[in-house]
Parts: structure tokens; C-alpha cells; sequence
């Protein structure tokens, strides 16, 4: 006997039918004598039509007021899936934030748990009665619903298992695990039956929309057994297992290479003549910082004439203008010649633990690329990843190649 | 400087516009230097769609998981228009029936309110903040959210008028007033200036929709001064008056009828040929009673024969299938020769305090249905109203010559 949290996202209970099915699979752990948590985001839509109406009203709406509002969609999608237990003949009940109480900060909109009493629900969880939690939701030390950001009930999931001391922590997707790389691209693609909490870590914040990456953090801190697999498969068990996200020693065979991803999100700037001269770095990347945008791949050219040089940088999409302006308006105090953007990049990065205890593995990605006669235009690498800015054209023949060289094609 | 607490229904928050219609008139208040608490219902359709999701389910759900769904829909609106009153610049946050807390029994579905705390609430209304309070719901003793059956906003708005002492409740609605009669049907029906506690109470019961019955019970329990008003009118003020529901002594010309109402929802059985006995009436309708059908006018027949007599009674059309059915399986033992049942039916009431002290109002209706050869097939009297039972196809005749026979024609 264990003790499980199950955790289902928007489209594993979009209708009144999907609901039925997650309860079939939330039934069939319970007959199998297990003690279940199941955790659920709003469904499929909901969540969106709440904050566009929040939107709609006031751009600078009360962050407060918001929670009030979006936390609605889980409130219904769990009271829906508790008597849809209860109509199958499961014990069953539905739990809001406050209920439980899940205790956060009061960051209203992207929240950070701090606490989940467990002494109800584990007497429940005993007595046999499956604890329906609404998911993305807490409340405040003041006693206000505060919500987690979007992807939220990943982490009230992961947060859950961890206070429980659960045995596993299984999050329902529309994809049935992780894979080398993107299925829908990669042909050859093949889904990882175990995958290291770094590396999905680094998946996860590289364009993997699997889960969402402050759960995996939290996973990661809390020792929390995480698998991903699919709501749309017809049965569950261990015949069709996901993706099991765990330590590092308990994968036998590492391979070097886990994954390659490719995150679109990116966009390039380029400051062209810049005085080569200490402090210059600092200069430019201060008021970018000031402004809350994140900066994530930098190089710095070598200086041809031993007076200027030129800095190229990556943000993400969505801070490009703001990016712009900002450097635009600091044009006579960085004395740069001239600011060169370009959104049409891509970032590839291949992913694996095992490339700690492997040399050369930077090297076969340059070598692959090369083969293509695909240009590089930065490179960024971490103990556990390598990754390359090229233009955005190139991503589907990169990952391919790649998928390929590392000798990931199943 | 007055408390006033404000209550929208679902039509006055159906979308934006209409929220921000309604903000308009909170501000308005909250500008002329009032203390301003407002109770909001579910945007039009919300509870329906919640609703049906439950029942689609299960027709037998869980009330407490029913209660969790069904009082989102409050959640949203009281949020959004929170948002709202904050993009007009009016201090405002919104209230959930747990956080002030609103206590209740434990009768999910249909429960009813114990307590307010008002405490923090004065406070802040105190401080120029109004409150947002999501009307229909409550908090049980063991900390599940519970909700006061359907209407049940008008119960909230009355019980928080009078836990605050507010000096008005004003019930907003898509109807500008109460009415001598239906002005869809009488063209000629008035619009009251004021009614008392006991008149609207018996009109509410009989099918003016107005209010909802317990709210006025509550009103007048507490002696709360309500007043009925467009929320689709312009403006708001004493230049544009609803009706104002208050004690019997502040209305100074109190006429003999003050309302004419038609109920449709009821339905006639007459079992023919019962032994006229004493005892058998008991024996008729506390089967009934047991299975919670609320019996309305009942007349026995002079018995003919001196030994067989007929009985005829009402129930609501909801419930005449099933006392037709348990009145057929007490055949043997009540020994009745035939049961006949019409749904064709509508009771029409004269409703008025003045006639306590006037002889001959019960004369004049009779007289006048009469001139229109309309039948009476049954006749119910209480100390402010007197009932009529007659066939449906009448309704609109009926109305129109009491209307005119009792002066009331504006």
C-alpha cells in the first residue's frame, strides 16, 4: 500500500467526460488499496476566460482581487471531480487552500508556499476517503486566496507529495512522459523511461512545456519521486509507464545526453562599437537588471582595434522592445555605435548529466552544425548543458541532426 | 451620513458593461459620503451552467461538493466588480462568506445564516473601503462553504443590513418596484410607493418574484427598511424611488388591497366518494405530509349522502405526480371511490393590511368574477389575503376586473 498524489491539468478534466476518465484512474489506485491525494487545475479554457475578464476591466488590476477571481476555475473542476467519485461509489472530498490550509506568502498571483497541514488529510487519506485538492490555490496569512502562477498545480501537486511524504507524485499530461526531443519534430524521438531532476530542471526552463519548472525545483529539494504520464491513455499502471523523474543514483545507464530542446522564446541584441574599457559591462547590463529583465546569453567580441568592441545578448521575446528603449535612451552614456536586434533566433541546447564525466561533448554539437553549414552565433554551456543561438529557419534540421549525433534516434 | 448595503441580482452583473453600470451606482454612494456594503449575485446564467454540471453528474450529488461549485460563481463577480470600483478609484475589496465569516447550519444547498461578524467590516466601511460581499453563500461550523438555496442573495443582503444596522437595504432587480399586479398582463397596474413587511411577504409567496420569501421573513424579523429598485435605471436617488418595503405604521393612507398576484405553480386533486368520517382527512394527508408535500387550500364538500364525501386540495405541479401516486397506493385503506386531478389551474389573491379593518373585501371579489362568469373552485383566506382557485384560462381576465373592481387602475 502507498500513498499517492495524482495530479491532472486543464485538459484531463476539460468536460464532464474527461472528468469521468480521471476519475476511473483515480478509482482504480484507491481499489488497489493505495491512499490517494488528487490534485486538479480549472478546466481546459477557464482559467483564461477568468483573467481575461479580470483584464478586460483594468490592465493594473488588484492582484488580490485577481486570485479572488481565476482560483474559482479549480474550486468547480474539484467539487465536480469529488462527486464524480462519489457517483462511482468512491469516498471522496473536494479541498480548497484555505480548506487544507495551503499557506502561503502574500505574493497574490505568483504565491510561494510556505506550509501544507497535513493532520486532516493524512486521518482521511487513512480512512480510506480520497482527498480532492483544488490545485494553483492557497490563502494568506491575512486569510485572501492566493494563487501560484500559471502551471501552478504542478507545484501544489509536487508541495502536497512532499508534506504527505507521499510514495509518488504522478502528473497527468496531454503527453504520456518526456522525450530526447520534441516528438512532433524529432520522428525518431524516444520517450525517457528516467530522467534526473537537474536535467528535467534544464528541460523545463529550456522549452519542455511538460512541467512546470519551480515544481521540478521543488521536486528536486524535497526528494519528491515525480512521473509523468499520460491522461489519455486507457489504463495505468506499470504496463505503460511515463517518465520517471528522480536522483541521479538511481539511473543505471546514464547516457551522456538526456535531451535537445529548442526554447523560440529568445531574441537577439547586438551593441556594435562599444569602448573597450572596464566597467563597460556593468554599465550596460545595470539598467536592464533595474528593469526586471532577464539577460541569458552574453558574449563579448574581441576587440580588433583595442578600442571597441561589441556585446551581444539574449531576452526573451516579450522584453525585446523594453529592452530597446532602455538601451536607446542610455546611447550617450554607453557610447555604442550602433544597436543591431534580431528575433528570429532559436536556441538549441542539448541536456544530460552525464556530460560531467564526458569530454568532448560541446564539440560533437559544433562538428554536427558545422556538418550542416548551420552558423553559430553564441554559445552558453552549464555543468549540464550545452546550448547554441542560430537563426530560427534552421531548428527542426539542428534538432534532427543532433537528435541524431548524439546517437538518441530510437 | 447613512450605512446603506446595496444588493445586485445576476441580470445586474451579467457581463462588464453591466458591472460597471453597477459600479456607477455603488460610487455614487460611496461619493455622497455613505457607508456602502454591497452584495453581488452570480453573473446571469453562471449558477445554471454550475448547476447543471453537478446534476449532469449525479442527480444525487454530494450537497456540500454542490455548494463548493455553485458558490464560485459569486467568487467571480464580487471580484470583478472589486476590480471594477478600483479602476473608478473607489477603495473596495471584496468579501467570501468565509472570510467575514458568514455562519450557517450545516443544511448544504438550503442553509441558513447564524451569525455575521461585523467587526472588521465596520471597520473598514468606517474607513471609507465598501465591500464587495459574494451574496448566495456562507461557511459551515466545520469549515465547508455553504449556500442559502436559490434567491439566496436577497437572505444575504437583509441578514448583512441587519448584523451592519445598515439604515437601508436596497434590493436592485430588473423590475423597477413592486406592483399593484403583473404589468406585463394588467396595463394598468401601479407601480407602490410602499408596501408593508406583511403584504410583499404574502406577494413574494404567491408569485410576485420580486423578492425571495425568507429575505422579506428576515426583514421583517429585523425590522430592516428594504427597498426595491431598477439597477437598469440612470440614475439613482430619490428623484427616481423603487418601492420601499417597511412597517405597517409608516404607511400613512393604507389602501383596503394593495396587490393582486396570479400563481400558476399549483395543481388541484379532488379524491371523490370518501367515507365522512372523523379522521380521514388525517388519514389523507399525513401521508402527504410524510413525504414532504407542502399541502395549500383544501375544501371539504357537505356531504350529500351523509355518508360519502368529496375532497379537494392543492399542491405545487412539481409535486403532483408523486402525491397522485402515494394517494393511489393508499387506495384500500383510505376507501375513496376516484381521484381527479387538473393542472389547469391558477390561484389569484387579493393581498392588503386595510382589509383587517374592512368588511366585504372577500364579497367584492367574488362579485366580480362572477360578473365575468368566472368559476370558484376553491377558496383560501388568511387575515391579509383572500384566494381563489380557478380554471388557468382566466388568469388574465381575472387580474384585469379585480385590478379595476378594487380601485386600483392607475
Amino acid at each position: 500500500m502507498a500513498r499517492i498524489v495524482q495530479k491532472f491539468g486543464g485538459t484531463s478534466v476539460a468536460d464532464l467526460d474527461r472528468i469521468r476518465n480521471v476519475a476511473g484512474k483515480v478509482a482504480a489506485e484507491a481499489a488497489a488499496g493505495h491512499q490517494v491525494a488528487v490534485v486538479v487545475s480549472a478546466m481546459a479554457g477557464e482559467t483564461s476566460r477568468l483573467v481575461a475578464l479580470c483584464t478586460e476591466i483594468s490592465s493594473l488590476f488588484d492582484a488580490r482581487e485577481y486570485d479572488a477571481v481565476v482560483s474559482a476555475g479549480e474550486q468547480v473542476s474539484s467539487g465536480l471531480l469529488a462527486i464524480t467519485l462519489q457517483a462511482m461509489g468512491v469516498q471522496a472530498r473536494s479541498w480548497l487552500g484555505w480548506q487544507i490550509p495551503v499557506t502561503t506568502d502574500d505574493v497574490h498571483a505568483k504565491a510561494r508556499i510556505l506550509a501544507i497541514e497535513t493532520a486532516t488529510l493524512r486521518e482521511r487519506l487513512a480512512g480510506g476517503e480520497v482527498a480532492v485538492v483544488a490545485g494553483f490555490q492557497g490563502v494568506s496569512s491575512r486569510g485572501r486566496i492566493t494563487t501560484l502562477g500559471r502551471g501552478g498545480s504542478d507545484t501544489s501537486a509536487v508541495a502536497l507529495a512532499a508534506a504527505l511524504e507521499a510514495d509518488r507524485c504522478d502528473i497527468y499530461t496531454d503527453v504520456d512522459g518526456v522525450y530526447t526531443s520534441d516528438p512532433r519534430i524529432v520522428a525518431r524521438a524516444r520517450k525517457l523511461g528516467r530522467i534526473t531532476y537537474e536535467e528535467m530542471l534544464e528541460m523545463a526552463s529550456l522549452g519542455a512545456k511538460v512541467l512546470q519548472t519551480r515544481s521540478v525545483e521543488l521536486a528536486m529539494k524535497e526528494r519528491v519521486r515525480l512521473q509523468v504520464l499520460s491522461s489519455l491513455a486507457p489504463e495505468i499502471g506499470s504496463d505503460l509507464p511515463g517518465t520517471l523523474v528522480v536522483d541521479e543514483d538511481e539511473i543505471v545507464e546514464q547516457e551522456v545526453v538526456s535531451g535537445i530542446t529548442a526554447s523560440r522564446d529568445e531574441a537577439k541584441l547586438t551593441l556594435i562599437g562599444v569602448e573597450d574599457q572596464p566597467g563597460v559591462a556593468a554599465r550596460i547590463f545595470g539598467p536592464l537588471a533595474e528593469a526586471a529583465i532577464n539577460v541569458d546569453m552574453i558574449v563579448q567580441n574581441v576587440s580588433e582595434d583595442g578600442k571597441t568592441t561589441g556585446i551581444t545578448f539574449t531576452v526573451t521575446k516579450a522584453d525585446l522592445a523594453r529592452a530597446q528603449q532602455i538601451l536607446e535612451g542610455e546611447r550617450e552614456s554607453l557610447r555604442y555605435r550602433r544597436l543591431v536586434t534580431d528575433k528570429n533566433v532559436v536556441k538549441i541546447s542539448v541536456v544530460g548529466v552525464g556530460m560531467r564525466s564526458h569530454a568532448g561533448v560541446a564539440q560533437r554539437m559544433f562538428r554536427a552544425l558545422a556538418e550542416k553549414s548551420i552558423n553559430i552565433q553564441v554559445i552558453a554551456t552549464s555543468e549540464i548543458k550545452v546550448s547554441v543561438l542560430i537563426a530560427e529557419d534552421y531548428t527542426e534540421l539542428a534538432l534532427r541532426a543532433l537528435h541524431t549525433a548524439y546517437g538518441l534516434d530510437g
